[in-house]
Protein backbone atom coordinates (compact mmCIF):
# COMPACT_ATOMS: atom_id res chain seq x y z
CA UNK A 1 0.00 0.00 0.00
CA UNK A 2 1.21 3.50 -0.81
CA UNK A 3 -0.44 6.83 0.86
CA UNK A 4 0.20 10.22 -0.77
CA UNK A 5 -0.74 12.64 2.18
CA UNK A 6 0.54 15.72 3.83
CA UNK A 7 1.93 15.84 7.55
CA UNK A 8 -0.18 18.55 9.01
CA UNK A 9 -3.76 17.21 7.28
CA UNK A 10 -6.50 15.71 10.27
CA UNK A 11 -8.13 13.76 7.48
CA UNK A 12 -4.38 11.52 6.50
CA UNK A 13 -4.12 11.37 10.67
CA UNK A 14 -7.09 9.30 10.47
CA UNK A 15 -5.55 7.08 8.01
CA UNK A 16 -1.97 6.53 9.68
CA UNK A 17 -4.10 5.58 13.10
CA UNK A 18 -5.79 2.92 10.99
CA UNK A 19 -3.68 1.45 9.75
CA UNK A 20 -1.02 2.07 12.89
CA UNK A 21 -3.98 0.03 14.73
CA UNK A 22 -3.97 -2.45 12.43
CA UNK A 23 -0.30 -2.99 12.01
CA UNK A 24 -0.40 -2.94 8.47
CA UNK A 25 2.78 -1.59 6.27
CA UNK A 26 2.39 0.84 4.12
CA UNK A 27 4.56 3.03 2.29
CA UNK A 28 4.18 7.19 2.91
CA UNK A 29 4.74 9.54 0.18
CA UNK A 30 4.67 13.24 1.28
CA UNK A 31 3.11 15.20 -0.98
CA UNK A 32 4.46 19.06 -1.97
CA UNK A 33 1.98 20.92 -1.14
CA UNK A 34 3.94 24.22 -1.21
CA UNK A 35 4.81 23.66 -4.61
CA UNK A 36 0.89 22.76 -5.74
CA UNK A 37 2.60 19.19 -6.06
CA UNK A 38 -1.38 17.79 -5.23
CA UNK A 39 -2.68 20.00 -8.24
CA UNK A 40 -0.21 18.77 -10.67
CA UNK A 41 -1.65 16.44 -13.54
CA UNK A 42 0.09 12.68 -12.33
CA UNK A 43 -2.20 13.70 -8.24
CA UNK A 44 -4.89 14.99 -10.04
CA UNK A 45 -5.11 11.80 -12.03
CA UNK A 46 -5.30 9.85 -8.70
CA UNK A 47 -8.09 12.32 -7.27
CA UNK A 48 -9.00 14.84 -9.52
CA UNK A 49 -10.42 16.68 -6.33
CA UNK A 50 -6.75 17.28 -5.54
CA UNK A 51 -6.84 16.45 -2.56
CA UNK A 52 -5.20 14.17 0.27
CA UNK A 53 -5.32 11.41 1.88
CA UNK A 54 -5.34 8.77 -1.38
CA UNK A 55 -4.42 4.84 -0.43
CA UNK A 56 -3.20 3.13 -3.28
CA UNK A 57 -3.23 -0.84 -2.89
CA UNK A 58 -2.61 -2.62 -6.02
CA UNK A 59 -5.03 -1.77 -8.88
CA UNK A 60 -7.69 -0.14 -6.13
CA UNK A 61 -7.40 4.05 -6.17
CA UNK A 62 -9.20 5.56 -3.09
CA UNK A 63 -9.78 9.09 -2.50
CA UNK A 64 -11.55 10.26 0.28
CA UNK A 65 -10.53 9.76 4.38
CA UNK A 66 -13.93 8.03 5.38
CA UNK A 67 -13.64 5.87 2.04
CA UNK A 68 -10.19 4.91 2.90
CA UNK A 69 -11.21 4.30 6.57
CA UNK A 70 -13.93 2.03 5.19
CA UNK A 71 -11.73 0.04 2.89
CA UNK A 72 -9.35 -0.37 5.76
CA UNK A 73 -12.15 -1.72 7.87
CA UNK A 74 -13.59 -3.93 5.33
CA UNK A 75 -10.40 -5.61 4.56
CA UNK A 76 -9.59 -6.29 8.20
CA UNK A 77 -12.74 -8.15 9.45
CA UNK A 78 -11.74 -8.97 12.46
CA UNK A 79 -10.06 -6.01 13.40
CA UNK A 80 -13.93 -5.42 14.52
CA UNK A 81 -13.52 -0.91 13.57
CA UNK A 82 -16.91 -1.90 11.66
CA UNK A 83 -19.95 -3.29 12.89
CA UNK A 84 -22.00 -6.30 11.32
CA UNK A 85 -25.40 -5.17 12.26
CA UNK A 86 -26.88 -2.84 9.80
CA UNK A 87 -28.72 -0.30 11.93
CA UNK A 88 -24.98 -0.04 13.45
CA UNK A 89 -23.03 0.37 10.05
CA UNK A 90 -25.65 3.19 8.98
CA UNK A 91 -24.97 5.04 12.64
CA UNK A 92 -21.40 4.84 11.46
CA UNK A 93 -22.38 6.59 8.00
CA UNK A 94 -24.01 9.28 9.98
CA UNK A 95 -20.96 9.66 11.94
CA UNK A 96 -18.83 9.47 8.59
CA UNK A 97 -21.30 12.56 6.97
CA UNK A 98 -20.46 14.72 10.11
CA UNK A 99 -17.00 14.36 9.79
CA UNK A 100 -17.37 14.80 6.05
CA UNK A 101 -19.69 18.13 6.55
CA UNK A 102 -20.03 19.56 10.42
CA UNK A 103 -16.42 18.86 11.50
CA UNK A 104 -15.24 20.57 8.15
CA UNK A 105 -17.05 23.72 8.20
CA UNK A 106 -16.58 23.60 11.97
CA UNK A 107 -13.88 22.80 13.76
CA UNK A 108 -11.46 21.96 10.74
CA UNK A 109 -11.73 25.66 9.12
CA UNK A 110 -11.12 27.52 12.37
CA UNK A 111 -8.11 25.25 12.46
CA UNK A 112 -7.38 26.36 8.69
CA UNK A 113 -8.11 30.43 9.82
CA UNK A 114 -6.02 30.05 13.11
CA UNK A 115 -3.02 28.56 12.12
CA UNK A 116 -2.98 28.66 8.27
CA UNK A 117 -4.45 31.95 7.73
CA UNK A 118 -7.47 30.74 5.78
CA UNK A 119 -9.93 33.73 5.29
CA UNK A 120 -13.10 31.63 6.84
CA UNK A 121 -16.32 32.95 8.29
CA UNK A 122 -15.23 32.56 11.27
CA UNK A 123 -19.20 33.42 13.37
CA UNK A 124 -20.23 30.34 11.32
CA UNK A 125 -17.28 27.70 11.62
CA UNK A 126 -17.99 28.73 15.51
CA UNK A 127 -21.75 27.99 15.50
CA UNK A 128 -20.91 25.16 13.41
CA UNK A 129 -18.39 23.83 15.74
CA UNK A 130 -20.59 24.53 19.15
CA UNK A 131 -23.50 22.78 17.80
CA UNK A 132 -20.85 19.78 16.69
CA UNK A 133 -19.58 19.90 19.74
CA UNK A 134 -23.05 19.94 22.24
CA UNK A 135 -24.04 16.78 20.10
CA UNK A 136 -20.73 14.65 20.44
CA UNK A 137 -20.03 15.16 23.99
CA UNK A 138 -24.39 14.45 24.72
CA UNK A 139 -23.49 11.05 22.36
CA UNK A 140 -20.75 10.48 24.84
CA UNK A 141 -21.85 11.22 27.85
CA UNK A 142 -24.08 7.98 27.97
CA UNK A 143 -21.58 5.77 25.82
CA UNK A 144 -17.57 5.06 25.52
CA UNK A 145 -17.24 5.42 21.86
CA UNK A 146 -19.41 6.42 19.11
CA UNK A 147 -21.27 3.54 17.95
CA UNK A 148 -21.86 0.58 19.91
CA UNK A 149 -19.25 -0.97 22.75
CA UNK A 150 -15.68 -0.36 21.03
CA UNK A 151 -14.10 1.81 18.89
CA UNK A 152 -14.81 1.90 15.05
CA UNK A 153 -14.10 4.25 12.01
CA UNK A 154 -16.79 6.38 13.47
CA UNK A 155 -14.20 7.40 16.25
CA UNK A 156 -11.30 7.38 13.98
CA UNK A 157 -13.16 9.31 11.44
CA UNK A 158 -14.29 12.26 14.31
CA UNK A 159 -11.03 11.93 16.59
CA UNK A 160 -8.13 14.08 14.58
CA UNK A 161 -10.03 17.48 14.23
CA UNK A 162 -11.42 17.12 17.79
CA UNK A 163 -8.02 16.46 19.21
CA UNK A 164 -6.74 19.43 17.03
CA UNK A 165 -9.43 21.93 18.03
CA UNK A 166 -6.73 23.67 20.07
CA UNK A 167 -5.37 25.04 16.75
CA UNK A 168 -8.24 26.90 16.05
CA UNK A 169 -8.70 28.00 19.11
CA UNK A 170 -11.76 25.74 20.34
CA UNK A 171 -11.54 25.18 23.84
CA UNK A 172 -13.16 22.08 25.41
CA UNK A 173 -13.28 22.53 28.90
CA UNK A 174 -17.41 22.14 28.68
CA UNK A 175 -17.25 19.21 27.10
CA UNK A 176 -15.61 16.34 29.46
CA UNK A 177 -17.16 13.45 27.57
CA UNK A 178 -14.92 14.65 24.66
CA UNK A 179 -12.20 15.16 26.40
CA UNK A 180 -12.79 11.44 28.14
CA UNK A 181 -13.18 9.75 24.57
CA UNK A 182 -10.50 11.82 23.02
CA UNK A 183 -8.11 9.79 25.97
CA UNK A 184 -9.43 6.67 25.30
CA UNK A 185 -8.80 7.04 21.84
CA UNK A 186 -5.30 7.66 22.85
CA UNK A 187 -4.99 4.87 24.61
CA UNK A 188 -5.79 2.54 21.86
CA UNK A 189 -2.87 -0.30 20.79
CA UNK A 190 -0.98 1.27 17.86
CA UNK A 191 -2.27 4.84 18.66
CA UNK A 192 0.28 7.54 16.91
CA UNK A 193 0.07 11.25 17.41
CA UNK A 194 -0.05 13.34 13.78
CA UNK A 195 3.49 13.46 13.76
CA UNK A 196 4.12 9.98 14.10
CA UNK A 197 4.85 9.59 18.04
CA UNK A 198 3.79 7.18 20.19
CA UNK A 199 2.43 8.09 23.84
CA UNK A 200 4.26 6.69 26.82
CA UNK A 201 0.39 5.88 27.77
CA UNK A 202 0.40 3.95 24.89
CA UNK A 203 4.02 2.09 24.51
CA UNK A 204 3.22 1.01 28.33
CA UNK A 205 0.18 -0.84 27.32
CA UNK A 206 2.23 -2.84 24.58
CA UNK B 1 -41.83 3.88 8.38
CA UNK B 2 -41.72 7.84 9.18
CA UNK B 3 -40.33 9.88 6.99
CA UNK B 4 -39.70 13.56 8.76
CA UNK B 5 -39.10 15.56 5.82
CA UNK B 6 -39.25 19.38 4.20
CA UNK B 7 -41.07 19.44 0.90
CA UNK B 8 -38.20 21.64 -0.95
CA UNK B 9 -35.56 19.93 0.76
CA UNK B 10 -33.02 17.86 -1.62
CA UNK B 11 -31.69 15.80 0.97
CA UNK B 12 -35.55 14.40 1.35
CA UNK B 13 -35.54 14.08 -1.73
CA UNK B 14 -32.81 11.33 -2.01
CA UNK B 15 -34.92 9.98 0.70
CA UNK B 16 -38.35 9.55 -0.87
CA UNK B 17 -36.58 8.50 -4.79
CA UNK B 18 -34.81 5.93 -3.14
CA UNK B 19 -38.50 4.99 -0.95
CA UNK B 20 -40.70 5.30 -3.92
CA UNK B 21 -37.89 3.16 -6.53
CA UNK B 22 -37.64 0.34 -3.79
CA UNK B 23 -41.61 0.37 -3.87
CA UNK B 24 -41.72 0.56 -0.10
CA UNK B 25 -44.66 2.61 1.68
CA UNK B 26 -43.72 4.91 4.50
CA UNK B 27 -46.00 7.91 6.56
CA UNK B 28 -44.82 11.48 5.28
CA UNK B 29 -44.49 13.95 8.10
CA UNK B 30 -43.55 17.18 7.04
CA UNK B 31 -41.39 19.39 9.98
CA UNK B 32 -43.18 23.21 10.27
CA UNK B 33 -39.95 24.79 9.54
CA UNK B 34 -41.46 28.29 9.37
CA UNK B 35 -42.38 27.57 12.98
CA UNK B 36 -38.87 25.87 13.78
CA UNK B 37 -40.67 22.75 14.49
CA UNK B 38 -36.79 20.84 13.43
CA UNK B 39 -35.33 22.91 16.42
CA UNK B 40 -38.12 22.24 18.55
CA UNK B 41 -37.04 19.49 21.97
CA UNK B 42 -39.14 17.11 20.27
CA UNK B 43 -37.58 17.28 16.74
CA UNK B 44 -33.79 17.81 18.76
CA UNK B 45 -34.85 14.30 20.70
CA UNK B 46 -34.78 12.80 16.92
CA UNK B 47 -31.77 14.41 15.42
CA UNK B 48 -29.88 16.91 18.19
CA UNK B 49 -28.48 18.37 14.96
CA UNK B 50 -32.11 19.91 14.46
CA UNK B 51 -31.82 18.37 10.20
CA UNK B 52 -34.21 17.09 8.10
CA UNK B 53 -34.20 13.51 7.17
CA UNK B 54 -35.23 11.97 9.84
CA UNK B 55 -36.41 8.36 9.18
CA UNK B 56 -38.00 6.15 11.90
CA UNK B 57 -38.41 2.44 11.19
CA UNK B 58 -39.67 0.73 14.52
CA UNK B 59 -37.01 0.97 17.12
CA UNK B 60 -33.96 2.72 14.42
CA UNK B 61 -33.94 6.50 14.30
CA UNK B 62 -31.93 7.47 11.09
CA UNK B 63 -30.26 10.57 10.91
CA UNK B 64 -28.24 11.80 7.79
CA UNK B 65 -29.76 11.07 4.33
CA UNK B 66 -26.64 9.46 3.46
CA UNK B 67 -27.03 7.16 6.23
CA UNK B 68 -30.83 6.74 5.21
CA UNK B 69 -29.77 5.87 1.54
CA UNK B 70 -27.43 3.00 3.33
CA UNK B 71 -29.80 1.73 5.53
CA UNK B 72 -32.49 1.75 2.87
CA UNK B 73 -30.20 -0.27 0.40
CA UNK B 74 -29.28 -2.73 3.18
CA UNK B 75 -32.48 -3.74 4.03
CA UNK B 76 -33.71 -4.34 0.08
CA UNK B 77 -30.13 -5.99 -0.92
CA UNK B 78 -32.08 -7.91 -4.11
CA UNK B 79 -32.78 -4.57 -5.27
CA UNK B 80 -29.19 -3.48 -6.13
CA UNK B 81 -28.44 -0.59 -4.65
CA UNK B 82 -25.35 -1.48 -2.98
CA UNK B 83 -22.74 -2.83 -4.43
CA UNK B 84 -20.92 -5.94 -2.76
CA UNK B 85 -17.32 -5.80 -3.69
CA UNK B 86 -15.49 -4.28 -0.79
CA UNK B 87 -13.87 -1.66 -3.37
CA UNK B 88 -17.33 -0.77 -4.99
CA UNK B 89 -18.21 0.24 -1.81
CA UNK B 90 -15.58 2.08 -0.69
CA UNK B 91 -16.58 4.45 -4.10
CA UNK B 92 -19.60 4.77 -3.02
CA UNK B 93 -18.01 6.16 -0.22
CA UNK B 94 -15.98 8.22 -1.70
CA UNK B 95 -19.44 9.89 -3.36
CA UNK B 96 -21.67 9.88 -0.12
CA UNK B 97 -18.59 11.94 1.55
CA UNK B 98 -18.87 14.15 -1.86
CA UNK B 99 -22.76 14.42 -0.99
CA UNK B 100 -22.19 15.55 2.36
CA UNK B 101 -19.34 18.20 1.56
CA UNK B 102 -18.76 19.41 -2.24
CA UNK B 103 -22.38 19.31 -3.16
CA UNK B 104 -23.27 21.00 0.02
CA UNK B 105 -20.99 23.56 0.18
CA UNK B 106 -21.54 24.24 -3.94
CA UNK B 107 -24.63 23.98 -5.46
CA UNK B 108 -26.50 23.34 -2.60
CA UNK B 109 -25.40 26.54 -0.71
CA UNK B 110 -25.94 28.53 -3.89
CA UNK B 111 -29.52 27.27 -4.23
CA UNK B 112 -29.82 28.55 -0.56
CA UNK B 113 -28.33 32.14 -1.50
CA UNK B 114 -30.71 32.77 -4.39
CA UNK B 115 -33.83 30.38 -3.92
CA UNK B 116 -33.75 31.88 -0.40
CA UNK B 117 -31.45 34.83 0.47
CA UNK B 118 -29.00 32.89 2.57
CA UNK B 119 -26.08 35.13 2.96
CA UNK B 120 -23.01 33.55 1.85
CA UNK B 121 -19.42 33.49 0.10
CA UNK B 122 -21.10 33.12 -3.23
CA UNK B 123 -17.41 33.13 -5.02
CA UNK B 124 -16.04 30.06 -2.95
CA UNK B 125 -19.48 28.36 -3.71
CA UNK B 126 -18.79 29.01 -7.75
CA UNK B 127 -15.69 27.52 -7.17
CA UNK B 128 -16.69 24.70 -5.20
CA UNK B 129 -19.17 23.98 -7.93
CA UNK B 130 -17.13 24.18 -10.79
CA UNK B 131 -14.48 21.91 -9.38
CA UNK B 132 -17.23 19.22 -8.71
CA UNK B 133 -18.95 19.47 -12.16
CA UNK B 134 -15.75 18.46 -13.92
CA UNK B 135 -14.67 16.18 -11.93
CA UNK B 136 -18.47 14.43 -11.83
CA UNK B 137 -18.96 15.10 -15.99
CA UNK B 138 -15.27 13.38 -16.31
CA UNK B 139 -16.46 10.51 -14.40
CA UNK B 140 -19.79 10.36 -16.04
CA UNK B 141 -18.13 10.43 -19.38
CA UNK B 142 -16.71 7.34 -19.60
CA UNK B 143 -19.23 5.27 -17.36
CA UNK B 144 -23.34 5.64 -17.30
CA UNK B 145 -23.64 5.41 -13.10
CA UNK B 146 -21.02 6.85 -10.80
CA UNK B 147 -20.34 3.44 -9.51
CA UNK B 148 -19.90 0.39 -11.42
CA UNK B 149 -22.40 -0.46 -14.29
CA UNK B 150 -25.83 0.00 -12.56
CA UNK B 151 -27.57 2.52 -10.46
CA UNK B 152 -26.24 2.74 -6.46
CA UNK B 153 -26.89 5.50 -3.71
CA UNK B 154 -24.04 7.30 -4.90
CA UNK B 155 -26.34 8.49 -7.49
CA UNK B 156 -29.14 9.24 -5.79
CA UNK B 157 -27.19 10.91 -3.30
CA UNK B 158 -25.78 13.00 -5.80
CA UNK B 159 -28.43 13.49 -7.97
CA UNK B 160 -31.04 16.09 -6.08
CA UNK B 161 -28.48 19.01 -5.72
CA UNK B 162 -27.66 18.79 -9.05
CA UNK B 163 -31.10 18.44 -10.85
CA UNK B 164 -31.78 22.04 -8.53
CA UNK B 165 -28.35 23.13 -9.85
CA UNK B 166 -30.43 25.93 -12.16
CA UNK B 167 -32.73 27.05 -8.71
CA UNK B 168 -28.44 28.27 -7.69
CA UNK B 169 -28.07 29.85 -10.74
CA UNK B 170 -25.29 26.98 -12.20
CA UNK B 171 -25.27 26.40 -15.59
CA UNK B 172 -24.78 22.20 -16.61
CA UNK B 173 -24.73 23.24 -20.09
CA UNK B 174 -21.02 22.82 -20.49
CA UNK B 175 -21.21 19.19 -18.55
CA UNK B 176 -22.83 17.27 -21.04
CA UNK B 177 -22.17 13.52 -19.25
CA UNK B 178 -24.18 15.36 -16.52
CA UNK B 179 -26.91 16.29 -18.20
CA UNK B 180 -27.28 12.76 -20.21
CA UNK B 181 -26.99 10.81 -16.46
CA UNK B 182 -30.00 13.60 -15.00
CA UNK B 183 -31.38 11.99 -17.61
CA UNK B 184 -30.90 8.72 -17.33
CA UNK B 185 -31.99 8.87 -13.21
CA UNK B 186 -35.10 10.27 -14.03
CA UNK B 187 -36.23 7.33 -16.27
CA UNK B 188 -35.75 5.11 -13.62
CA UNK B 189 -38.53 2.90 -12.48
CA UNK B 190 -40.08 4.61 -9.66
CA UNK B 191 -38.50 7.77 -9.95
CA UNK B 192 -40.51 10.93 -8.01
CA UNK B 193 -39.49 14.91 -8.66
CA UNK B 194 -39.19 16.78 -5.38
CA UNK B 195 -42.57 17.36 -5.48
CA UNK B 196 -43.84 13.80 -5.91
CA UNK B 197 -44.55 14.04 -10.04
CA UNK B 198 -43.83 10.61 -11.82
CA UNK B 199 -42.59 11.85 -14.99
CA UNK B 200 -44.28 11.16 -18.46
CA UNK B 201 -41.34 9.20 -19.46
CA UNK B 202 -41.55 7.32 -16.61
CA UNK B 203 -45.13 6.86 -16.12
CA UNK B 204 -44.72 4.99 -20.31
CA UNK B 205 -41.85 2.89 -18.59
CA UNK B 206 -43.75 1.51 -16.26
Amino acid sequence: MKLYEFGLSGNCHKVRLMLSMLGVNYESYVVNGSIGEHKSADFLALNPFGQVPVLLDEAVVLRDSQAILLYLALKHPAAGFYPTAVSAQCAVQSWLSIASSEVSRGPGLLRLHHRFGKVIDVASAQQTTQQLLQVMNAALATQSWLVGNSVTIADLAMYPYLALAHEGQVNLVDYPAINQWLVAVEALPGFVTMTGIQLQQNKVNQ
